[in-house]
């Protein structure tokens, strides 16, 4: 007999060589026909496996991201069968799972395999899949692989069988099919009941431009076709909120060739936009005690040497900047935080003066890899929103708590109501990879765990994610399609105080090293205006928009009337235009439409007589006639209910 | 005879030969005994020169630059002689006025001479001066020259005589005193009545470190006491006023070594400075027009290329920042228009768009050798309030204008009163110098001039002084100290439209340049706020203050209401703090002075009965007891008066 333990903590005698599906039946037959995948003690096996030692048994479903990834795996192995019914003597190379379904790349062979064909493709996948054909992995000795697929003439194969040099060499099978194979599969091909061939490529034979070109076919599958559609759909409304395609139509920034890769171009509109964020963050900090300071974009290369930055990142990063005398070498800045340890340096400190919150909107520049560049979310220069906050290790939790209002706060104002958090420790088994002291790690993990579990985050604990300076907690929010970003970080350091040699005079009147606390509840500016714009379409939350509404004139009779109609919004403090183009209503309601401004004011006679608007809203609703006062009254409890409370 | 043209451009005739003073007293009595020197045909001139052709004269007294620099080198003679009478054997090199007074170098030849001495060095010069001694030129012969200094054993004027290979050589006399001397000097020693040495120096004969050491002596002298007292009063009063000392003394901004000279690190009374100002000039900015737009502080070697400003200062700046990868090359932003004229480019342009006006409160890098480094008059890097405005050719002068009125909105709301303008034209003598056609900087130089006219400033024009890529306008304020300071500039372009190929589609659907105007009223922020705190020795007017006001309680026993109290100001939106520690109120009181708070707010028992505070501003002035809405319209009313109104 051997001992399992299930997730809950539960443990359950079977007999030795049981098999995951095995012990889904013994828990429910309901529970069975949804298990597609398990993990046995960490490894991903398959549900037929047999268990042989004592473990821990996590089953798996389509809804675990392992489960997903056998599902596709397996799926690659249905594509690639039904290529090589379709095509034969097309060879098959490698077909893995990936983030979002999977691919397989074939060298066609001289034939032509296009976009047209998928939907053949997909129909012989389907049909061979109602077979429920066993997905069944067996060892094989490497003679025997090698024989296998030098008689099926597949070259890539025997290439990859003969730099395999250790461990044991499996196929899996199913139906009449046979491949190379790791494993990681689902129990049959019948659980695949929708598949969608997404695009063709071409990739080079490991990656290589020097090898043979393959084609490469990405797809995706589910269990449900219901499941396939509202993907589709996800992925349609995702292209339409692009922040790229959005950026671009609503006229937030741009980039230009020659200013360079990665670097963004704020036209006025987002600018006023980020003006806006930066302003609502200000004033929350000031209430929370922050102060503003002001750093340069450059510091001397041994600013970075003290840091130990260069040491770490100097090769791959923007490269030193040299002066025409002097030899002295510049650094684009990476980071703020050692130019605001320099600030804490500049003045001497007592306990009594503690904490320094010193905040920064500073701008810094890291060198990406020009394929790695992407929008707003993968940038060379970018905002953060930077702030440090240099306590006494006792002010530590307190501080910590502290920020995670902060963010909160940020988070709810913006619409993300929907967020987790990961706290991120150090790699115990990898202790050389950080700069600090034992004892000093334990203080700062002991104190992120503290904080996070005392203000009830949701939130996972991941070994070996730490920064190389300290432990941290990030945010990801949800957004309304469901993804997943990345946004703030809060981060301990016990390192930079102790290598800038920053102090303070305790009670004891004796010299203290403060800890310092890092953190950014945005993250960057751009990344996260990235991020708002895909979550809300572009249809920003009223108090941030750069035009809150529109006055569309059905005459030009109106114009007078018109701007003093601007006047009286500006006075109320609405961010408001004034469409005077000589074109007609139906254009410029499109245009504001597309532009996604709220509210559009539209001004004819009859208002000009009641000294009205009439307002309709974005998306079509008529609100009526009404004065400028009613008006700002709408727009400023609108503006109410959006903000959330911040209470220090 | 010959004819005579005066300032006012009255023509006189006088006999060929006749002198400066001739003329001046030709004119009265009164102006001869002031005319020190004079300038003819743009040549300095002694009194006493015979004038032999037709000419422009201007007579010069103490108050022109001109009139000053003669009085200043001729008590350099007056220096040498003394010297020469208290310590015998001593060798003269030279000595000439500077900007402030004058200096000598001399060899003591191993005479001890020291700021001790200088009484007894004044009284030898004041007591020579008062003999009334002429200064008298006369041309000698080279060898007549060199034999004088060998007999009087002078190596540094034989080196000097030896090395004058052109022009007539001349010695200046007076009483039993002859220098080697260019000219330029007063009628006699009489008008030096007032001489101060101020300080010793080493310098190298001839500023090289290889060459003896020579002793300089630097001093200055006017022609009443009174002004000489005068002038050590200011002295004194723009070392107490030195923004480098207040800088620290109010915790406004530090430097630190390992960022590197001349990049300030703005500490958070400072950056709140900035932040006001920035606020000021934004919202002065919307009002008239402008959209703030945000650019990187890098850019790739080829927008500098394409702008010319690589060519032109790349050698002489911070070097380009290679990358790891690509091998593409980037460069610190001097300046931001060429990413402006690439925002201008995201789009495309009708004539009823523009103007196109972006403003950018830019961080720029240029490098300045360390020598050249000073506070934050002169650093490397530094925030522009800048601006460029894109119109067509016919809105030039409109656009010019506003401008205009914006800057001086800007300098009356800061307490600035007291200016003039230069408008710079190109040097038609040296075309090559700058990037343009010709017609267009006559169009350019045109708007400047009919702008000028137009507003009714009181300004110059230079010749030979404008950009290398336009022609401009730059704005001089006086201070309270009455020193001259350069601050905004407003610049017209016809170069970068040019070079990054503009365009606008213009009513008659063709495509046309735009006009670039290129304006920053502080210039940047840094060198602004140093002008600032000089200006106002750190009594910034209200509505800038960091803190405005501080609330100093007896007893610890009032520290609720006094927190009650802070917590009251804010919501009336003033800016101020809470002394806290238990020192004496003596040491606050004097705390609060020393950082210059306008207002302390005292609180006892009786204030804390009649919830109000007791008024004491800075200074002294006691305004008695008011309640918190009291004091508030105080300071509104106050501020009110401080800023100008501001009508587009």
């Amino acid at each position: 007999m051997i001992n399992i333990t299930l997730p809950d903590g539960s443990v359950k005698q079977f007999d030795k060589g049981s098999t995951p599906m095995d012990v889904a039946f013994s828990i429910s037959a309901g529970l069975a026909r949804n298990v597609i995948s398990a993990k046995f003690n960490d490894d991903v096996v398959e549900t037929i496996t047999p268990l042989e030692e004592d473990g821990n048994l996590v089953l798996l479903t389509f809804n675990d991201d392992d489960g997903k990834q056998a599902f596709w795996h397996s799926t690659a192995h249905l594509l690639a069968q039904a290529i090589t019914k379709l095509y034969p003597g097309v060879n098959l190379t490698i077909g893995p799972s990936i983030e979002k379904g999977f691919y397989y790349d074939v060298d066609p062979n001289g034939q032509a395999i296009s976009e047209n064909d998928f939907p053949e493709i997909e129909k012989k996948m389907l049909e061979l899949a109602r077979g429920k054909h066993d997905f069944h992995m067996h060892p094989v000795s490497k003679p025997e692989a090698l024989e296998y697929y030098k008689i099926n003439n597949n070259p890539y194969k025997v290439e990859l069988i003969e730099n395999l040099t250790d461990g044991e060499i499996t196929f899996c099978d199913h139906d009449d099919f046979t491949d190379l194979c790791r494993g990681g599969h689902i129990p049959n091909t019948g659980f695949i009941k929708a598949v969608k061939l997404m695009n063709i490529a071409g990739a080079y034979w490991r990656g290589d431009e020097n090898n043979a070109q393959l084609t490469r076919i990405y797809g995706i599958s589910f269990p449900k076709q219901k499941e396939l559609k509202e993907y589709l759909e996800l992925l349609e409304e995702a292209k339409k909120r692009d922040h790229r395609k959005l950026g671009k139509e609503l006229k937030l920034f741009a980039f230009s060739q020659k200013v360079g890769l990665g670097l963004p171009l704020w036209l006025p509109k987002g600018a006023a936009l980020r003006d806006r964020l930066e302003k609502f963050l200000k004033d929350a900090q000031e209430n929370a005690g922050y102060q503003q300071v002001v750093s340069p974009h450059i510091g001397q290369k041994e600013l970075y040497m003290t840091s130990g930055h260069f040491q770490k990142y100097g090769e791959d990063s923007f490269q030193p900047i040299k002066t025409p005398q002097d030899g002295e070498e510049y650094l684009l800045k990476p980071m703020n935080c050692p130019h605001h340890c320099e600030i804490f340096n500049a003045q001497t400190w007592s306990y009594r003066d503690l904490p320094q919150r010193y905040a920064e909107f500073g701008t810094v520049y890291r060198y990406e890899q020009s394929g790695e560049l992407h929008g707003l979310t993968r940038v060379r220069g970018f905002t953060q929103d930077d702030a440090h906050i240099f306590c006494t290790p006792e002010q530590l939790d307190e501080e910590f708590k502290k920020v995670i209002d902060l963010v909160l706060y940020v988070f709810g104002s913006l619409g993300f109501e929907n967020f987790t958090a990961q706290v991120s420790l150090r790699d115990p088994e990898n202790p050389t990879k950080y700069i600090g002291s034992d004892e000093n790690w334990k203080k700062a993990e002991s104190a992120i765990l503290n904080a996070a579990e005392e203000k009830g985050l949701n939130y996972k604990v991941v070994t070996g994610e730490a920064a190389f300076y300290g432990p941290k907690l990030d945010f990801m929010v949800k957004d309304a399609l469901g993804r997943q970003w990345q946004l703030g970080t809060i981060q301990v350091d016990y390192n930079l105080p102790e290598r800038f040699e920053l102090e303070y005079k305790g009670s004891d009147n004796e010299m203290h090293r403060p800890v310092m606390i890092h953190r950014a509840p945005f993250g960057s500016l751009e990344r996260f205006i990235a991020i708002l714009i895909e979550h809300t379409g572009g249809n920003f939350p009223l108090w941030l928009m750069p035009e809150q509404a529109t006055i569309l004139s059905i005459s030009e009779k109106y114009e007078n009337y018109s701007k003093k109609v601007l006047s009286l919004l500006k006075k109320h403090e609405i961010r408001a235009t004034f469409d005077n183009r000589g074109e007609t209503m139906g254009k410029k309601i499109r245009e504001a439409e597309m532009n996604k401004i709220p509210y559009m004011l539209i001004v004819g006679e009859a208002e000009v007589e009641n000294e009205t608007v009439s307002v309709r809203k974005h998306g079509g609703e008529d609100l009526g006639q009404m004065s400028i006062a009613s008006f700002a009254e709408i727009i400023n409890a609108q503006i109410d209910k959006e903000i959330y409370k911040f209470e220090v």
